[in-house]
């Protein structure tokens, strides 16, 4: 209907691209990324694209600008050539928690950067996780907005046999229905870390945990670990108040400094996370067997060929 | 900077309306709204507003469609008539539950309803209290979205000597982080209920309180309450986990059938509302003394004035 | 080309939408339209229209506002749910009759209405009859303004044998180029009705009749019929001037009340409509045999199809 | 609010632009209006009009295109020089018989036209009575469509005394409802001039008069004069039907070939029109003494003065 | 994949669409192009397009504003005939001159231009040798900007080996750069012809020319020819220096009066240009065998073709 | 007009906005530049500007994507503040050079940074001496693209006096008529560096210079300078043809690697330069004495008053 696949990967995920590539079982589009002395890229497509279906996969993690940059670059260079239907796919948004004025004078930056997605040329997008579903209103083209919780879900459940007494704890309280629902899906029971400043004038931040963790193995669950401070706040919150073991669950690895000093120094049992964002190498290293890296690569690729063939996304989830 | 103001009133709220006016020692200005056999509306300006500072001040409770029409129609007039600026003033936006895709195959509504405002006409849009603050990134133009949490926590505070050992609890899951918000602005603990299904099949819902409510004087909060079977079943919840008195604070009262029927069936201390949708004689005559209604007249008046002068709206709550 | 035919109705007009549906050989599509207790509208497909090329049959009469947001609220769920084309099938445009500014300070609204369709998401439109034929140009995007005049021409055609010296009289002014071209069609003489305020300041209002009634047959003829005050006036006045009998055909019968009040008083021959509106039981009893529905579905059936298929509707009707 | 005004005269119609210019008590800005060798034109602005309130007078009249042209480069030339606000004033509108699809695959020019003026750079428009009123929905941007048929009633009216039982009769039934205002205003009957194909496949037209004329004076009436084909013929049929003298008063007076040949063929008694459109001298002389033109000069500088000064325009005609 | 190609021709270049209609195999389509004694024009496709893939040949030389409207009305007539995608094939693109602000107070009309081809319905656009190419940049929809030059260095390649010495000599300073890719592709060295005011107040104008031109055979080069001023200029100037034989080489014969004077004037060894812009048979007679038009038609053709079939355009000339 | 002027600085270039700030005789407005660990971006305003007049300054060298962002993000913080009209200040806009399709499958970036600055916010922007002067007509808001071509020429005029018979040199052809209007305002000869490949197939690139430098003092000059590799080019060609002392004059100091390293191995009189983009002191200090930067400072400072107060700023630099 809109020509064949044609799939291109920015530089920010190449193994993830590779991977949805080969569960496509087609190559990755050749594309020339070039960054020049001024730090201004440069992109040329090896070959046209004209009236075919194109997919864009980049991640707009670290480095920041630069990746988002050429995702639009890229999303403007088949745009001009005249592809016939284009998707911009973003594992991890970024500025995606940039998304209300909840004080005066301050952007929304999530819906500049849906706005410049769209101005760049695409005609759809595909995301996982964003931070607040309602950023679907941002656009005014249609996307997909995908779930990794799935992944996390099932691997949790594959851990509760050992675990005792289970408890899922929400690291935020804006996460708070979130991880009910995941704590649903699991039939575990909910409670919730809450940060409070005390109103005695000190600014003291005060952590309790609302809900029963005594005495049992705790779940923490987040949709990012961006520098580990709220994880960490959770974790001795929970420990406080008399938790057994820790596990730690989230979609997106953003893992900024000090995220690993941090999350090296707390004793979680594991830390399950997605490839929505590449982790280094080295970074992977210092986390060692803790961490568990479940790859969307497969619903991703999934969901690409579903979108092309014209057939529902929605079920491909059972939902 | 933009003519004078000129304050117009919907057909949904001529109460709120006229106590704006008066704030701003200005009169309404005059208008025809007329509704055609064939239900179709009509709209005329008695006076010219070219170049004017234009207010339109309506709300959009029920009849919601017949009222949403009424605001996108004088919007156009106005913008017609050569208007040099235009604020939509809606103090109670519809469809803000509808925010997201939380589901395949259904509408993001409020995002409609941002762009039918947007094509009708307004240069900007004033409101109170969205289900999800999110929602400002729906509209394009600037808007100023407030709160009249102010009043209920100074409402609340004035009780706070006679509770018992209070607690705010938050109906909904949904509205933890400003329920926590407004718990902290209190000095007040925080609990929550949680609705489940049970994952036996049975599809039975289960309610279950996280904190610690025994014993204490309860006050629910929430930012609407539409057929109050939420609230209906938080009461229960809080009360089968040993509350004592409950208090009920929100902003928005929807009252949708059978709102009155089940409210008036709880043994509520207090039932702690706002103007930013009016409520019918008969209903008010139901919920008897129980029920206080603060107004938002003063408080848009003044954000109405300090838009017009181009003056700080954010200094006015020392945010 | 945009894949196949997806046909969904709106509330406001099963039987006709299920008529094309026959028409066509396919099914109408599944959906949830679902009023909440606050009037808040819902929509949920149950099954994917990606890709596919979709068709939403919903026409704008009573009740008007919600027929018209259940519109625009399914044109926004496939248009997010990524349908290729989207296509509002509208049998009777409401608002129509707002279509310019003949004194100051007035809105547009027909213009409002299009806008609406379009930042919804409709790619194309269909609908009969305009009240006027400029609305068309309201629209950016294309449609197909049909006409049902050629099924009222054929069943007067077919009555003629039975008249005596039949003369066409349009019941409006606005109207007599259309009556005209329909008085041409039939090969009969036309008269105007014409309605005046005399110019003494008594505001009292004068009928006459342009042209020649006296003895003949009369078939009023007139676009829609609301509250049918001007056909009330009509038969009045070419009875005063000497008509026999007199019948009366017209494409949308809006009937208002008091219109089948009104209708009822009069000793019309034949009433003679369509159904872009759909008329309650009730009144069609009330009318008796007297009411003649001609249904437009074969004739939508097949401009669906055409378009669709790539072929010119024009071609259809042999224009 | 916008700065003062600033008036601009494209080539089409000088001398209506320096009445204006009169009328309001400022020199028209001077411009540079060039035509390249390769028809190319060319705009340069003698001063800057940053920040001020532009009004272009440029009706768009023979030659077309080029008129059209050259008011869109203004438009953008002063846009392009941040000025305030922009009014393009266009006595004349051409295209405007082209504002529906009465056939298919045929254009609707005037919303083309519309579009062009509003991408070019207008925030407003002045024009004159449009063929049909529905053209101002063609235009998303405010607009004032004035109308002449005051001077050419006011005429008309110092008329009477010296006719013998006058009759207005409308040229064209397109034009019966605006005829009947005229009549209406004037206290005078009506009639109309039908013109219609013979259903014998012979092709010929026949014109007859729907209305009683014999023995009476005639005003015949029409928004605008192009060939005068339609003049000619409803001349013709008038007389045919016994008619004494005969009046022509219309407003736009485009005077294509070969209407001067065709108007000075009959015998009217007065050719009654404004300045929307420049008439050349030689045509002038040829109509002689017959000819009245009326100037809307002052009425077109009265309501940029109330634009400009944000007073209402409606007023102004007591509307 | 966007139905079948129609190939429409605007009535500025009928004998080069028919040539691309030949390449093509394929008849052009029949379409009524009139014009009314008004000069409007009005445009009436003998088919529909539903669904197809059309190509508007249209260039825009004289008369331009005629044909750039007619143009225009054609994109709109099959947008509104529900075409799935409309590319405006323009060889010469007119204003591409007027394509910056080099004064304070000026237009750029290109930019008009291009908005106005992209509101009549433009989904994509085909053109030749931009004046400059950056105008591809004001385009928000894909295009094909294609160089005739190619043609044109063939036609001198095959002249070189009679020639003595040649060089490249760029007509204007603003030509430069292409100017040396010209001489680069046939190994020609380059020289320029400079013009500039003397600064001495008397508003002098003197020719030079940078770079070694004598006792050689010359080839001017520009993108067009209009009035012939410049060649004339620089024919003079390159003799002055001690040029021998001069031919001139450009894509656009626009020849504006006194173009073909001035170019018959000088002794010109051949004038090589292309059909981008048709030259009437009395200027071809005048400029007798030296003139040599090359047809773009073939390489128009085979565009049109992989642009419907989606295949690179850029293979084609092996860039 | 638009209230008061308020003066924002990005991080970018905070020397030059504080002598714009103190040209103006007002202070910069204080703002909150926040880098967040995760790089993303946040702005937060001290004051509202509500109604105000807003310049943000903020030039986009390195790093670019950031400062790029950073100025997207001032945009919108301020629009969505209410800000009457807001100026983007930009006095190097990054991508410049990518401006249009030189070769097949490549972006237009300069177009896409056009789109993002107007999609932010701006109503209108200021830059100087942009690569190409139709960078202009990718925006569609008006804009004042300045030169400092003014400020390199009087300083050159004044080491005239010291030369020796010299000659302007244009570093690219591409700057070839920009070249020549410099060395026409300084009544100095041109010449014109020009680089091709060989067409032997060995890709060999040979430099010449077409015009006379022998025994000359040249002025070299262009645009920018990045990598200094096109300056080194020019400069050894120069030498080779027998130039003597050598100065070097250009706009925007971009200075990538390894632009300081080659600029100093050669002997360069004079670097003369502007403060579009800041020189780090390191930098500056490598360069030494020939560096001379003049500043814009007051040029710019100036054009914000006159374009704040609606006065023309053209005039200021007598064009």
């Amino acid at each position: 209907m809109y020509g064949d696949i044609k799939l291109f990967a920015g530089s920010s995920t190449p193994e993830l691209a590779q991977r949805v590539a080969d569960y496509l079982g087609i190559p990755l589009e050749r594309v020339d990324l070039i960054e020049f002395p001024n730090e201004n890229l440069f992109v040329r497509l090896h070959r046209s694209v004209r009236g075919q279906d194109v997919y864009i996969i980049q991640t707009t993690s670290r480095p920041v600008h630069r990746n988002l940059m050429e995702l639009l670059i890229m999303l403007q260079t088949v745009r001009l050539d005249s592809a016939a239907r284009i998707t911009a796919v973003v594992p991890y948004l970024c500025y995606a928690r940039s998304d209300k004025k909840d004080q005066p004078r301050v952007p929304i930056t999530a819906r500049l950067v849906a706005d410049m997605i769209q101005v760049a040329g695409a005609d759809r997008y595909i995301t996982f996780d964003l931070h607040a579903g309602q950023i679907q209103g941002f656009f005014s083209i249609p996307g997909d907005v995908l779930t990794a919780f799935h992944l996390l879900r099932d691997y949790v459940q594959g851990l509760i046999p050992q675990l005792h007494r289970p408890v899922v704890v929400s690291v935020d309280l804006g996460f708070a229905k979130k991880a009910r629902n995941f704590a649903e899906a699991l039939g575990l029971p909910i409670a919730f870390v809450e940060k409070r400043r005390l109103m005695d004038g000190s600014g003291t931040e005060v952590l309790s945990v609302v809900g029963d963790v005594a005495g049992r193995d705790v779940i923490l669950v987040d949709d990012e670990v961006d520098t580990a401070g709220s994880v960490t706040n959770a974790y001795r919150a929970v420990k406080q108040h008399g938790a057994r073991d820790v596990y730690l669950a989230f979609v997106h690895p953003v893992f900024s400094d000090p995220a690993i000093d941090r999350l090296s120094a707390l004793d979680l049992k594991r830390i399950i996370t997605t490839d929505t964002v590449p982790i280094p190498e080295a970074k992977r290293a210092r986390l060692g067997d803790r961490l568990v890296v479940l790859t969307i690569a497969e619903m991703l690729g999934e969901v690409i060929r579903r979108a092309h063939e014209g057939r529902s996304v929605g079920a491909l989830f059972n939902e």
